[in-house]
């Protein structure tokens, strides 16, 4: 008898991610009042992840930010996000989407400068070999083959 | 200068993808009253899709199958689907998720059993080899190297 898949969930209710960010201090401040709920992890899935992500008043979706190797989407269910990419802002709201290719070097990332929660879903595939630059901040990122991200300054060196 | 990317949309607002669907007739009349709109396509994503789907009250969301390689993830933004597995049936609603992960054989689908439309988010990402297997029906597919997919009997002949 092959194992049950797991029932489906309401997405609300799946369990926060452990650990709230990977950066070094001073950026993990700017996206306090993130909270991301894995879910597609749930289910097993392992080539591409998807989050019901919480942003509260103030808060950055992460810093701004492009992947060299992995496709990333975002569908806007509440609120009405910033989105800031190398072209300028945009207002999101309900039922909008946005995606960022691979490799553009265009770097994205949102900002709740509203005065209520913003909630969407993201995915991104899990592509071996990626990186991501920060072309604002003094910091570079590699995914190790252990699937966690190192997070580097721009001459290499250690925070 | 890199070309600017994609600017957000409504999702709503994307095109129906061209074509219905690539099932044979007696399969196709069962996803009649299905519209996807692709998403991800739209902003030049390559590692996994993202479709906004409408299903017309009677409309399944394809034919029950199971995946070798292809991850797949739903998230029910309207409407009140009945997802079917080789566990039973589960009735879904607005905010609810599932994952299908590649490989288990557990076929599913979803069926709009009432009066009213049903939308939900879709996501697969796009693993060479995949191929699908229907437990219900003598169909079979296999993802061509062309990135289209093919539907054989189960005895390998063409419909």
């Amino acid at each position: 008898m092959k194992p049950a898949s797991p029932k489906p969930i309401k997405a609300a209710h799946a369990p926060p991610r452990a650990r709230a960010t990977g950066y070094p201090e001073p950026f993990a401040a700017r996206v306090k009042g993130r909270e991301k709920r894995p879910l597609g992890d749930l289910f097993g899935l392992q080539n591409f992840g998807v989050n019901l992500t919480r942003l509260a008043p103030g808060a950055h979706s992460s810093l701004r930010h492009a992947h060299t190797k992995q496709d990333e989407f975002i569908y806007i269910l509440e609120g009405y996000p910033t989105l800031v990419t190398d072209a300028g802002e945009t207002r999101l709201e309900p039922g909008m989407c946005a995606g960022f290719k691979a490799g553009t070097g265009d770097a994205h990332h949102l900002q709740n400068r509203t005065e209520s929660d913003v909630l969407y879903l993201e995915v991104g595939d899990r592509t071996a070999g990626d990186a991501a630059s920060y072309p604002d901040d003094d910091l570079q990122a590699v995914l190790g083959t252990d699937g966690r991200w190192r997070y580097l300054r721009k001459d290499g060196s250690a925070y």
